[in-house]
């Protein structure tokens, strides 16, 4: 085998960063021997002196400084593992400039600068990998670019994040309170000390944009999507939604129908004999519907070092094999619109915590009645709580299929009346 | 974008076959943009005189005689669709030779006769795409080859097999009898007329030989390999089961451990909470386990003309794009060898049928301490048969850890015993 060496400088050598070394190094002379590729780590920049002490180790050159990785003209690929938009999106913008391929696990990127990205990966006829901005070390950015989108994408499902995840996981099985699962989660590591990019949906919100681009063309814009997280979940919704036969995930949509495609994120209602709605813990996965391939499902370890590391490297080999970058622009020429928030339409699951009297019910019917809002069953649950006189009692009620903007307005007015006694609990539920 | 065309020759022109001719006609436009492919049918050769008119139609080059299009030096990539081991391999052989790339999904010769015909594809430096050979649209080998196995594959399992797993779900759901199942089957189209290939395991035996190559480097010999199809299974043994927390499923699994490898093939009991063992109908599905990145699981339809047609696609705009092959000699140097199938260990369920006397379970558990096979639990069933004077009991047991070529011969003597009225049942715990 004629031996091709590929010389890659690491920018940003964090948990990612570390295991992506160390998978290189350990599978060096495998890919050597199998590929005819000689892999070596040829620069590492970081800020952390530990990490220079580990470079000197390795005997790999050290620098602080990104710009002697990208103005090293040695280098093929750069890889950049710093996350966030700024410096990294310079730092890429550069590299590509300088006749550099890259390799990014940047998903917050991606979806904020993605447009801009690309456009400079198609100028300078470079290549850009990303396998490892979504689902981990599960190849489906190559599954969806080589395959899957041939067969005509109608929707892709995900549960994108791991940390909100384990979070309703733990919440499920101990029917603890989402702060205390917060706190085992980040006691155990899988969820950091600032959580809220994660809890609030926007790490899935990357990823699904990401993987929306990928299937329909199109990047959309952060602000103009439904994008909610997990902390008003409790886990009497998950129980009560059990017993209706869901489970409560944090999911993630991108959808094609008549010319529109939505993208979303939200805890969803998710019927308990779905894929997705078994997919426990730190997994992650995705569940793609096509026109003539049928369904398609992938799941794996979606976070972590390691199975990150392994996407990195995938996309290393591949762009050494020349097998990226992909023409991502065929599609953009779509002329679909995303479809407004206010104009989802979804069967509907809501609790009530509504004073034990007569007459609530009715309240709520009439309200309801007046959106168009049908009502598919309605359950009242034991009273667990006494507020003041009045006996506080949950109901769960599921509506048949409503606009999303009418179900806003009647959850206003529901909130409004004075036998209601806290927030309306109202959670989506997802036909799959 | 500069446009580069692929002239395709397509051989056999069945269920998949023109599934692809209809997918490949329908995609051309998307393709030629996008990638900038112009996939040509510029031959199509069958037996079948349907496809002679449908091809006049089309405008497509009809023979009725392989050598045809082997021999046409216009044509670029030949895809073998005829399945079985001759004429396919010779037309492989043939097409490899005169320069052509090949896309097959012919399991059945990859498995029997891949040792010579990856040979040819690496001493003609050609391109095999085979994509299509498992797990229908899924891109299994694709992930396996570009990204899996350098995260150290240890463990690949897989329901490799649409027609026996939609058997043993519908007896499952309706505690119908194998052969009243496999008829219903066959109404809906989902088993075959002789359906041999695929209840006797030899269909999933072949795919995962194709899947042991790749995640370990070598083909196994069929004959060595403990192949079981799902005959014997019987509905109360499914239910049985389940009461202890399992399901029956065809299982193919490859596993690398101390530099041996173990291949086999047959029905075992899958932990009810694993995804393999809620991959139901005809849905096939794969689970790999990696040293580096965790586990990963992949599912779809594993067969039918169009989900086989996606990947057939796929590996010819692959070919096109110079992203195959791949060099499946690396690994192949592996000095592992074969487990024996009698040192196999597993934990085993047994289902006895005994007359209803004392002393009858003293026996068996003699004959098995004889063997060191320990008992993990005892059940005795509710008696639904009586056969002449004595009652018959199932009696249902689960061992410990113990070795095949133990468990086999306990077996037999156990089933020479004069209170045991049939064949004893016996299925293997799948530890997963």
């Amino acid at each position: 085998v004629k031996v091709q060496v590929r010389r890659v400088g690491l920018i940003g050598c964090g948990v990612i960063g570390s295991a992506f070394l160390e998978l290189a190094r350990k599978k060096h002379s495998f890919i050597k021997s199998y590929l005819g590729i000689d892999i070596r780590i040829a620069a590492l920049c970081d800020l952390n002196p530990k990490i220079k002490r580990i470079a000197g180790k390795l005997g790999i050159p050290f620098t602080s400084k990104a710009e002697d990785v990208i103005n090293n003209s040695d280098i093929d690929i750069v890889v950049e593992l710093i996350g966030g938009l700024n410096p990294a999106g310079k730092y890429i913008m550069s590299s590509l400039r300088k006749g550099k391929d890259v390799v990014t696990a940047n998903k917050a990127l991606l979806a904020g600068r993605g447009r801009k990205i690309f456009k400079t990966v198609s100028e300078t006829e470079r290549a850009l990998g990303f396998e490892a901005s979504v689902l981990g070390g599960v190849p489906i950015i190559k599954s969806i670019l080589d395959s899957l989108q041939f067969g005509g994408i109608k929707q892709i499902y995900g549960i994108l994040n791991g940390t909100t995840n384990f979070i309703l996981t733990e919440m499920s099985k101990e029917s603890e309170s989402f702060s205390s699962a917060l706190k085992s989660a980040q006691a155990k590591g899988f969820a950091e000390r600032d959580p809220s990019l994660d809890i609030k949906g926007i790490d899935s919100l990357n990823k699904i944009s990401v993987l929306s681009f990928l299937c329909f063309g199109k990047l959309p814009q952060p602000k103009k999507i439904l994008a909610e997280g997990i902390e008003r979940i409790s886990p009497r919704d998950i129980s009560y939604a059990r017993e209706l036969g869901f489970a409560v995930k944090l999911l993630s949509a991108a959808k094609s129908s008549n010319g529109k495609v939505e993208v979303r994120v939200h805890p969803a209602l998710v019927p308990l004999g779905h894929p997705l709605a078994k997919t426990d813990g730190a997994l992650n996965s995705v569940f793609v519907r096509t026109l003539t391939g049928g369904d398609f499902f992938f799941s794996g370890l979606g976070a972590g070092g390691k199975p990150t590391a392994l996407a990195v490297l995938s996309d290393v080999l591949n762009i050494s094999r020349k097998r990226v970058p992909y023409n991502f622009f065929a599609n953009s020429g779509n002329n679909f619109l995303f479809l407004d928030k206010g104009d989802l339409i979804f069967r509907y699951y809501f609790r009530f915590s509504a004073l034990d009297k007569p007459g609530v019910l009715a309240k709520i019917s009439k309200i309801l009645a007046s959106y168009r809002i049908s009502i598919a069953s309605v359950t009242q649950k034991k009273s667990d709580l006494s507020q003041g006189k009045g006996k506080i009692v949950p109901i769960v009620m599921l509506t048949h299929a409503a606009k999303e903007s009418d179900i806003l307005k009647a959850k206003a007015e529901i909130d409004n009346l004075s036998e209601i006694r806290e927030k309306s609990q109202m959670l989506r539920i997802e036909e799959l």
